[in-house]
């Protein structure tokens, strides 16, 4: 089953905040629903949210009662706005939105017709990100050997994604191609997806994980429990790879130990017309380190950061995989981050 | 008030497992008690472990109805062993046992004798304890300047010793000079020290300090939002110092970036005639990570890696601030770290 379905005006998800204790499957019927579903984490992961945005334009285009194509089409930029409010940092819910207004505007389609190429492009997006998922699985795979012990942070699978999953759809493919790997999962505070969706994911598939705090990577490194780390990205830009949060420090720490760090994101994810600098990193509520649901965990009144995500500098990068190949350090240093996106993707430069 | 104090039989401390929610006085009598308190973590932190020993082999002393010396001898032995069993890493409370117990064994005291001079023992290990913090505060507070940001982990407080505080002794000494000063605290998982115990005393004093996840300090110092780390250690052995988990990765970002690691511990938390791959490290059970309190975090039936401590090499290390002043990296560098010892403290190596 995918993450996220479309059928006749409704989608179809999984409430992630629950996961895994309990599985609430959520019909999203309107924008607005599925903007509150995006805000507050309900569907999260760079892909998925690109999916979601899509599948949330296809709500407006399906629901609309406007009775002519300018009158749809501005709607549709209004619903994209409401959209690109939800969470700024993953780059894929803005590529996506952009995708599908590009693809109506100026178009010499007339009102149903519009209305039909939006729900069809949202498809397309949601069926897209399946296969390049595949394709990331299967190139990450052949970095992958046998007896591999893999570090992993936050949820780059199956439930970030369509289906299959980026960091986990690397390892899944190694894993389906019999190799005995096990994985590491961070637990990933402050929302713990490690501990809540990857190990779920895992488990359901029957491959070894073994769950840490995100405190534990450096002692497992340094005893050499760890021989490869593969996470996924929310962005990827000309001088960096942006991801959850504590992703940067387990990048220190494997380079200080040449443990190889790999990157698995599809071209969606690539935003190469930006430094680092320029993208906003999302702080989110304090509650939610201040909180495990309702639970408190902190004294009472403390002030927090809690920045969503951080930056990696290429640096201490090894690779990225995606949907055609790998990247490697080799290459980016040679030639530049952005001469290998030209080369092969040039569209999205 | 002192985090632990004895009167008559009784030892009073909080239980720290409750706190900052619940403040729940334990008035404990018995050496078996003392032994659950410390094995469950209800008084924690490397001096404070010390000085909780000691008052275990007190409790002994003062309940004991032997009627000869070498009875009571082997009584104490025997909850020696017992206290012993606690808890693996912190090696004051190994120091404080057998300083009492060197104390009394081949001594020429009688029964009575014996009982007062091991709860006369304990007291002093408690007051050197106090004494010992306040002069570490005063020497780490020199390297503290008006202005700074300090990176604090776990908690290393009053509530870790019997009063003040090792690195927030520090930081303590460092504020009521006047100095205007910023704390970060990790929240320090699984058992949150950090987020409870930290927050909950520099708020108390007044101390400006913000709350974080263990994951957000590669973000923080890539930021240069930290310009001190400060902690404290539960061993400190001849190649590195042994501390809560996620010490150690901390000091690897904290070295990437240039920023002053210091380590705050009295001496009784020394143990320089072992190396580092001596030590035991304590695996705590996997609940820890899987629930907060009782609700459970992480997809059931996932298997869990926990130790409690990790490892620092002295390649990370600053300094070493302990009661009789500081040890610079370039001293342990050029001296080596027993030559220091042996200058300042013969008897412990």
């Amino acid at each position: 089953m995918r993450t996220i379905e479309w059928s006749d005006g409704i989608v179809t998800t999984v409430d992630q905040t629950k996961l895994p204790q309990k599985e609430i499957i959520l019909k999203i019927k309107t924008l607005d629903d599925m903007a509150e579903a995006i805000r507050n984490m309900r569907v999260r992961g760079a892909p998925l949210l690109g999916a979601s945005a899509a599948y949330g334009l296809a709500l407006t285009a399906f629901n609309s009662r406007v009775s002519n194509k300018d009158a749809l089409i501005e709607e549709l930029k209004s619903s994209g706005k409401t959209l690109k409010a939800t969470r700024p940092t993953a780059v894929n819910l803005f590529w996506a939105i952009d995708r599908i207004l590009k693809k109506i505007i100026d178009s010499s389609k007339n009102l149903d017709e519009i209305r039909y190429l939006v729900i069809q492009e949202a498809q397309k997006i949601a069926d897209e990100d399946v296969k390049a998922n595949r394709a990331i699985g299967k190139n990450g795979a052949e970095l992958i050997n046998d007896g591999d012990v893999i570090l992993t942070h936050c949820n780059a699978g199956a439930l970030a994604t369509v289906d299959y999953g980026t960091a986990l759809g690397v390892i899944r493919a190694a894993w389906e191609q019999g190799k005995k790997i096990e994985v590491i999962a961070t637990e990933t505070r402050p929302l713990l997806q490690g501990a809540r969706l990857t190990i779920y994911e895992l488990k359901r598939d029957g491959i070894p994980v073994k769950l840490i705090t995100d405190s534990m990577v450096g002692f497992l490194i340094q005893k050499k429990m760890i021989n490869k780390v593969v996470v996924g990205a929310d962005r990827i830009v000309k001088d960096a790879i942006i991801n959850k949060i504590g992703t940067f420090t387990l990048a220190v720490i494997a380079k200080e130990y040449n443990v190889p760090f790999y990157v698995a994101a599809p071209k969606s994810t690539f935003d190469l017309s930006k430094m680092s600098k320029e993208i906003t990193i999302e702080e989110r509520k304090q509650e939610e380190v201040t909180h495990f649901r309702s639970l408190p965990v902190a004294a009472s009144g403390v002030e927090v950061f809690n920045p969503a995500f951080d930056i990696t500098p290429y640096k201490y990068v090894s690779g990225i995989i995606h949907e055609e190949g790998v990247f490697f350090k080799k290459d980016f240093e040679t030639f530049g981050i952005d001469t290998f996106t030209k080369k092969n993707n040039p569209e999205i430069v």
